[in-house]
């Protein structure tokens, strides 16, 4: 069975952000992972445009009801018109969350992760604090390559649970 | 852009829809459609190991949390943890539906691709009647040869309508 | 704690059904129960007109996102943006199910409360058949006094079911 | 029309909390606002006690299928079945946010409700960084009173939106 790791990311990121995430979407496709996303611009279009590259498979959850709004490099594209409803299926078809830079959508996957009990992991995105200390919910990773790394371990250990 | 085609079906149907539903499968594989389905048994494993051996992609829209519950024909399986609210993805992510046997799930894709402007084509499914009468509601096929193609021209007219 | 009846029906229905839909709200708020609803015109306007003139509550489970489309005779207005997935939530809210009237829309909550176990009660609506032979899924009222006394009746049941 | 507030709190929140998320439901109701909430226990039964306390009505958004497991200060009580999902539903169904305390879940609320463009107020609740630099993203009101006039302030501007 496939490792299914989900990555979320802006539409509109900051520039910096989109080699990254092409390289995150290139290490997820040779190690076999398929790459599960938003379908959309930006870090989306990124994320996927590495894993075909390298050979990968990509699919899209879009938020509208129109597959033609999908980026062009999906393997499979799934219009499901519910908006940002689809940020929680995103989370429920993914074994590892990589959460790549900032974007309020991007948050509430992060957020709706943790609460599931999915791994997440952090590339260039969000702290979080309470009472103004930092919380460290989940790991930052410090470059595309280790994200990949730490998503499809943390992934395999969660499959594998009994 | 490939056609995705949605298969309704019951997990537990009549003996006899088995094969239909395999001989569907393997019709849409052969004509590049993509199938998407409930990705659980009876009609639904029938359909996927049609379209897998004829060399097609199949996707399931799992009902629970577990991927593990998808069934072994699955080129990609997405756990929803919607329960019966995936039957409005199902719908969603199709450009045209073939419904195979009874069953109220099916019925209920039956409806909701109705009520949603998506094309739908009997397999030995349900009729409908209104103050007795019957109602035509849509076109039923005499066999999964025909139903397969009667669903594929009804997606391309759909996905070129202006 | 109240019981709460979905009420499924047309925006858009025969003229003959408004009275109809209006007696049964009037019946299920003098029984003390809560209306459910999608929150739209025709049918759902009159049935809730019904229950708030018996001095009933009435829920619309609206399929957009702005509050200002539910009819006014609603005591809560719950915009979704689920669009026709909101009639799963109809259907997850109710403790029976009355289906007046046609319509794709009232079909698929027919069918999805029969698959979720809801007691379902029909009045001048939807009939099936499987191979051309009737189906009688559900108990057809003669008239909304009955379909109310049905569903409360079936609700009261399904309440109590340990 | 009334207005809806919605309040986001953890099932097991700081002991703290309670009498603030009491205190909140009081304020709302006593303005005549609707509160919607997940429906479940902790910061959600304080602020529906303080509500209905006022005389005010609660709506509580139930994440399983099952209406018995609503907390008792609710005037209408709606099992969704979506797990998780239903936190979407709450933003939805909302014309501001009061976030109160820590969790994951509501975390999930602030993001959603930050993305879909509602008016989010915090309440002794999480603080978010870019880059180790702070980012104010909704206003934190440092008292329940203050949480309340801010979310119903809010609220009324962002109707009154043409």
């Amino acid at each position: 069975m496939s490792v299914y790791i989900g990555v979320a990311g802006a539409s509109e990121p900051d520039a910096s952000l989109i080699p990254m995430a092409e390289t995150l979407g290139r290490c997820l496709a040779e190690a076999g992972a398929i790459v599960v996303c938003g379908g959309g611009l930006g870090v989306m279009t990124a994320v996927c445009r590495g894993a075909q590259a390298a050979g990968g498979r990509t699919v899209g959850l879009l938020p509208g009801g129109d597959r033609a709004s999908g980026n062009p490099y999906l393997s499979v594209a799934l219009p499901t018109g519910l908006g940002e409803g689809r940020n929680v299926l995103l989370v429920r078809a993914s074994d590892a969350l990589v959460a790549v830079g900032g974007g309020f959508g991007t948050l509430s996957e992060i957020a709706l992760g943790l609460r599931m009990g999915l791994p997440v992991i952090g590339l260039a995105t969000w702290g979080l604090t309470l009472s103004g200390e930092p919380v460290e919910a989940f790991p930052i990773a410090q470059s595309p390559e280790q994200a990949s790394r730490l998503a499809l371990d943390a992934a395999k250990r969660s499959i594998n649970r009994p």
